[in-house]
């Protein structure tokens, strides 16, 4: 390994060396969607920037376990209505058919844009009795109370033996202080507590029967449970998205430590915001557009569509931990951008180094390619800053380019650094950014080309060249075909 | 609608006019995979088999809520070992671990069938308490016993008010001199009484607590739950592979009919066996093969691999509750009617019908073309025949021929009947039985034709022909460069 990897922890707000509990295994947990709704390009980046830190932890050589939920019930708002329940009974739909088809939406989605599947993708119905054990020894443990069928949480209690906002940087009486009496809140003791268990309204389609009543779990506890039971009551990384830390991540660490009196991640990683020409991305400023918008340009803010890789190379140039800027002049420029490193991956895929014994090292440009080199470890390992990778990459590529049009001789920079810069920038590239080549021109648009060169040639009754392209199709099971209005092609049948 | 839908019903061994008990509404219920390994060929005909019994009733208008499961915990074997725990201790891995690596194998070899989603996919998991709730029932109802903290289902009692075996023919009093007593049965007081919840050996390492034991659910019981939730205590269609039958339906029919008291499913459908070279497909017999290598031809009994598309063809040339023979020449001659049926369709898709005032009706043709479009209804109305469906398709296709070479006029059938021919033949191939169009050749081997071109226009010092293949190109952000090394080419930067 070069260099050692550096985190930038929410928790401790210190850049800190990333040092595993159990190495080489890391465990890794993320809050994933909520499958009520179209994903938003948020989430995107959120799910993107943790795949990006998991092919690198991976790539250095750890054994990870990435878990990433899926909230499929329980989303509790400030209303007290769950919002999967709310959008069923609008549409008159079992909620889990909702539940599904945002679920694959959601699957499709990370697809395009070559996000990996977590190793585990657990959901809240599928670990409501670990929930309810947990209620249990929240209780047990003189930190939850049942209340009218519901149980909650008591921040008070919990404050003597730990600190309720230190995550988000929250102070409890400044909390109190802006925390206004909502409806349904008369049940706790004090405004902030949250609930572990809630009852359920007559209008709601999604409950369960327990001890205390039918009902359903609170939306924090679900992350706490499976976050522990997958990776351990300890574990190295959680992420999220910024919007995340308050309140639902410091409720996730209330929850984990009032039952295990153990502090759940030692690393907590935030993404941040979207924002749009500058103004924050929102549905109600109209400025949000979702990922198929991004992708088919069908948007009034956007000029053009854009590639699912020119979108990953475009969210990749930001650091996750930074806001991300959209505007068209930039989209349009990481699509260049995208190419370039697409063609550099074209041309160094094909490049093998040949022996010349008769060539001197220049070892300048062997020092700097091999920094180039260093430089993209020392970048990932600076809190997984892709934006500064993907500047060293392209100093890569400018050799890559020299080399290829012979500027820059191969035998001058040695076979072996030759064999790493090779490696280094593929492997950064495909395995650690998770960029990969795109077709530009769909095989339509290419065979088209093809028949109006096989009707010219037939028109100029250059049967050789007719021979020639009807035989290459062929080969490949089509055949072209003659008709009075014209030429065709067929499968080979 | 044209005739009226018949289905084979495996429950009275009758065909009967199908009636939904709640029409439009229909519910289905299929049984799904246990994601502990590979799924393998007889799983992909069942869900085919499926899919396109789920297509033809949307196709009819029906509004269809199709449930199909995923088994990721508690499938109990005779010897009481739980196959997914066992692979997770042998390889040391969390078994949700197993369980989302199958499930996601699963969901990309369905989508490479073209098999479309099913609304709801609960998991095993995911109905614990509706599975605890269900055993409470049973248990109140007189028709569950514990016995050593497992809870069994309690046969000589359900026998007394229903019929166990009745949908496999088995007669109890066979079934008893069959059964050898099993290690670890010696709880039950019946030797045909099967588990509902099953207290976890030590080695079990998926369990939850319950008043019971620390345990599992039996493999039986998750169908019984989720179908009746989703789709009611009473319900249309239920579906499987025939091996299935016994003992697996049979439970699940005691199980749903004793906590309710209704006959859960109206209509049951059962696919039947794979066989290869007329031989039956097992892995024991090593004529077994997975959908990946029946699509590479990666096996010794494959003289070539085989597209999904054509594999989807061929498996729907067969009834689905027939057996369906393996070789090369079927796959082979199914590879050619598929390349027929798919150069139809892009022959039908293209061809508009032309007025021509002067023409003369042929009424036999028109009435011959009427009947085979009528024979499409008629077949999959037959018990969803997609063999005799795929015939009377390639009768309306030689017709559709027929006119493209000019043998028969378009004018003579006349707009209606021609209008018919060309939305019938799409619908079903596409709609119904989910045929679609497959690229022959990668868009990398046109491209590689295309540049071919472009370099003889160079040495021939044609430069027409290469500006004009140089812009065709250009148009699709492909640029031409001509390096010293040869031809090559770069997406546009």
């Amino acid at each position: 390994m070069i260099g050692k990897l550096k985190v930038n922890n929410t928790l401790t707000k210190k850049k800190e060396v990333f040092e595993p509990l159990n190495p080489p295994h890391v465990g890794l947990y993320v809050c994933g969607p909520t499958v009520y709704s179209d994903v938003h390009l948020g989430n995107v980046r959120t799910f993107m920037s943790f795949d990006v830190i998991y092919r690198y932890l991976k790539f250095l050589g750890y054994k990870v376990r990435y878990v990433r939920n899926i909230t499929d019930v329980g989303h509790l708002l400030d209303s007290g209505e769950d919002r999967i329940s709310k959008k069923a009974t609008l549409e008159s739909l079992e909620p889990m058919e909702i539940v599904q088809k945002y679920t694959n939406d959601f699957h499709d989605v990370m697809a395009t844009f070559n996000i990996l599947c977590p190793d585990i993708e657990p959901t809240a119905t599928g670990h409501l009795m670990e929930q309810l054990a947990m209620i249990d020894q929240l209780v047990d443990n003189g930190l939850a109370y049942e209340s009218n069928g519901s149980v909650y949480f008591d921040i008070e209690k919990y404050n003597k033996e730990n600190t309720y906002g230190k995550l988000s940087g929250r102070k409890i009486e400044d909390l109190l202080n802006q925390t206004r009496e909502l409806d349904g809140q008369d049940d706790k003791k004090n405004p902030l507590d949250f609930a572990l268990w809630k009852k359920a309204a007559p209008e709601h389609i999604m409950h369960w029967k327990t001890k205390w009543s039918d009902g359903f779990p609170g939306w924090h506890l679900e992350c706490a449970v499976m976050s522990t039971k997958y990776l351990g009551k300890e574990f190295d990384i959680h992420g999220g998205g910024m919007d995340l830390q308050f309140p639902h991540h410091e409720c996730e660490i209330a929850q984990s430590y009032g039952t295990y009196k153990k502090e759940p991640a030692r690393y907590w990683l935030h993404t941040n915001m979207l924002t749009v020409n500058g103004q924050k991305m929102s549905k109600s400023l109209g400025n949000s557009f979702l990922p198929k918008q991004l992708i088919s340009g069908d948007h009034e803010l956007l000029s053009q569509g854009f590639s699912p890789m020119t979108i990953r190379f475009f969210m990749l140039q930001s650091h996750y931990a930074s806001t991300l800027d959209f505007s068209n002049e930039a989209l349009i420029a990481a699509q260049k951008g995208y190419f370039k490193m697409a063609n550099g991956m074209r041309i160094i895929k094909k490049m093998e180094f040949a022996e010349n014994t008769e060539a001197t090292i220049d070892e300048k440009q062997k020092e700097q390619i091999e920094k180039f080199c260093d430089n993209c470890y020392y970048a990932m390992n600076d809190d997984f800053n892709t934006a500064l990778t993907i500047g060293h990459l392209f100093n890569i590529l400018k050799k890559i380019n020299a080399i290829h049009t012979g500027q820059l001789s191969m035998a001058a920079i040695g076979k072996e650094t030759f064999e790493r810069m090779k490696s280094t920038f593929i492997s950064f590239n495909e395995e650690v950014l998770g960029i990969k080549a795109e077709d530009s021109l769909p095989g339509g648009q290419l065979l088209d080309i093809i028949l109006k060169e096989y009707q010219q040639a037939k028109e100029a009754r250059n049967y050789d060249k007719v021979d020639e392209l009807r035989s290459a199709l062929k080969a490949g099971g089509i055949v072209v075909k003659d008709m009075k209005t014209g030429i065709d092609w067929a499968y080979e049948e």
